[in-house]
């Protein structure tokens, strides 16, 4: 049994991984600022003695030291995590994503630990040129702030491994689902169609196409990596074997809440600007381990629609934050 | 004529770039806060009226702002120059690269300006696959805080042209030589045989294979590209067609000075933690609108020899810095 920590361990990904270690066995130091963590994301894990909770800001490098004394392993999953609104507050990424996995990078070296999963995105790709889109495909011209900001993050921990000897696994998502969903296109459609079931807004042409995980899948391929991975620096996509174009998912959502709203569409091929309209990568590398998602693009979405209903608070809190 | 803002005015490449544009006909506000930088290089620039030189530091963004209205430009230099000393001192690069970077670009918003030239480096190909390296070659994995640091400021600056219609020329440098260099192989082999003409220790084995340019071809290849780049967002790799082994150019150092040196080598394949053993890029796409080098290694190394030693005034100075 080991003690890892576990950054942003109140937040959607954070805490279902939380509840996977602690059911393994495993020691947990979760660290969140609750910044858009959900304190009853840790129901479970407040009531097991190994869970120890550290309600910090990563941005203060001298407390994050003392919060990693002892750890094993660092899975750095704390993040601003919403790719669409980067424009409106430019240094959010930079400091939440970049300037924090810097201080992660070094809390770890204060403390001797040498070991660290990281959650990147496939937003790194950009606009690939290559789709599926493997690891090593053409070295793409960044499109975001935030998949700007994961790709430095990704480079600081890269230098760490070459300079410090560490050992990184780094995984570029696709879009995530699953219980504790708290922000993307089915919360978005959720929440305006429960306010209005008549219609429903839709940015771009609806025919964007986008990959997506189920979140259980996602931590399962983690463990995995974390576990077998050889290199000094691991990258691994994760993500199914298919996408969905945004109409087939609205079709499943509505389909769930028994709607049938009249479609308004923003218009034109992208969502938002930096918007990737064609995201789906190669999950060769990942599968070579062993991995294979359990679940596909529709199930994922429909578990998320059923979470959400069985959880509308997460809309109220969300408001608030 | 136009007016452009030239960042780390006072070091190496900023500096000859600034006399470059004033020859030109241009207005320069020259930026530099002489950590590293050298007030002497800017003796010329200093007597020419139509250069205003703001001793700022970068980090100040207030600061920043004001010093950049009016300008039409920016020509963003300013940096932690050396790739070989990230490990004693992490945090330099990510200060003076990429949070820097980001307060250029928040300070060119808020001015209206939306073109940038970047210099940023071969480095951040880490250990590349393909050599010579092309601008679009695999998605490289960082073997260098120097390096990741340059990628995170082109990543920022992709990011803006995507985000606030900015225009950039991204510039990928081999090492740099020529008059006012202060910095590199060429630097610490003069000193060290200046101190000791019967030994030169080297690092590494003496044949990694390293690609350089001539400053005056670097800056006539910036200033074309600013001129010429159709994209959003352009990216070029600037050095010669070749490269040299350390031991070529420990050669023609030695014969510059007439001495004969006992070798002492450190052994290994690299020089020190992080580097690229074989640096050789791809410069077919600056080709491409017009530019070839003038001058080639050899003449590159000789003519660096030259300026130190009618300018050794500059060992004194960088033992102080």
């Amino acid at each position: 049994m080991s003690r890892y920590v576990v950054t942003g361990c109140a937040g959607f990904i954070g805490s279902n991984l939380v509840d996977r270690l602690l059911a393994d066995g495993h020691s947990v130091f979760g660290i969140d600022n609750f910044s858009t963590g959900q304190r009853r994301f840790l129901d479970l894990a407040l009531k097991n003695p190994s869970f120890k909770l550290f309600e910090i800001d990563i941005l203060d490098l001298d407390v994050l030291r003392q919060a990693f004394a002892g750890a094993e392993a660092v899975f750095h999953l704390a993040a601003n995590a919403d790719v669409r609104f980067g424009t409106e507050h430019p240094r959010k990424d930079l400091e939440q994503n970049t300037i924090a996995t810097y201080n992660v990078l070094e809390a770890m070296r204060h403390s001797g630990i040498r070991k660290i999963a990281f959650s990147s995105t496939g937003s790194v790709y950009g606009e690939a040129q290559v789709v599926p889109t493997p690891e090593d495909g053409p070295f793409p011209v960044q499109t975001s702030l935030y998949g700007a900001s994961k790709a430095a993050g990704e480079g600081l921990i890269s230098a760490y491994c070459e300079g410090f000897g560490f050992q990184a696994c780094i995984f570029r998502f696709v879009s995530i689902l699953g219980e504790r969903y708290t922000h993307g296109h089915v919360f978005d459609f959720y929440r305006k169609l429960k306010d209005d079931p008549s219609r429903l807004p839709v940015l771009g042409n609806g025919k964007q196409r986008k990959s997506y995980l189920y979140v259980q899948d996602c931590i399962d391929a983690i463990l995995l990596a974390m576990n077998k991975a050889p290199d000094k620096v691991n990258i691994f996509n994760l993500g199914v074997d298919g996408y969905c174009e945004v109409n087939d998912s609205i079709g499943w959502i509505c389909e769930q809440l028994n709607v049938k709203p009249r479609l308004e569409y923003a218009g034109g091929d992208r969502g938002w600007i930096g918007d990737n309209p064609f995201i789906f990568l190669d999950t060769k590398r990942i599968q070579s381990l062993g991995w294979r998602p359990k679940y596909g693009i529709r199930e994922g979405v429909i578990k998320t629609v059923e979470y959400l209903r069985a959880n509308e608070w997460v809309f109220e809190m969300r408001d608030r934050s």
